[in-house]
């Protein structure tokens, strides 16, 4: 299917905060909610954000909690497992300024709740 | 950019549910909560959901409160704006379920925040 129109955001990056309480694994407790403001932080200070340009935006769960923490780069649908605050410094640098796929940082494909 | 696999999901649909205080618009006042909480039933019951099917997500402000109330799909990068119960019905049965866009419901593509 094609878009009827160019995406409006160049990338659009989705950082899922969810906390579970149930004993199931999730991403907020992994300091998501830090990371997702670090990003966007960085995204703002680059002068990346606005339309035709970077969307840091936050989400609930989605459903990909084995691979956690997560968050997804659209409309490329590229998911990344991110560690600490120099992995988001890598998406920001290479990937959302500089269109490049951080390899090292992707979800394995198979892994999902 | 090529994406290193194909999407995880088909189609992931965004929901904005934030509700601002400050006086601006925003969409989680026109009941946005709801309609993600329908839209993600229907799209169950219709076994739709899943890896390779359909992601419903709660979301942050995406910023483009102006024609809101917003949900996108991506990753065709696909934004509608939406009025009722009716509405989200026909993004279900059109675009998530045959993968038909629906015209009438695109959110016009000057409309940020």
């Amino acid at each position: 299917m094609t878009a009827p129109a160019p995406s409006y955001y160049k990338h659009h990056i989705f950082f899922c905060l969810n906390e579970r309480t149930n004993g199931e694994v999730s991403c907020g407790p992994h300091g998501a909610r830090g990371m997702y403001e670090r990003c966007k932080a960085r995204v703002k200070e680059l002068g990346l954000a606005g339309p035709g340009g970077v969307r840091v935006n936050q989400a609930g769960c989605m459903n990909r909690c084995q691979g956690g923490p997560v968050c997804v780069v659209y409309p490329e649908a590229v998911w990344y497992t991110w560690v600490d605050a120099e992995d988001i410094d890598e998406i920001v640098e290479s990937h959302l300024k500089n269109g490049q796929v951080v390899q090292r940082l992707l979800t394995p494909p198979h892994l999902g709740r």
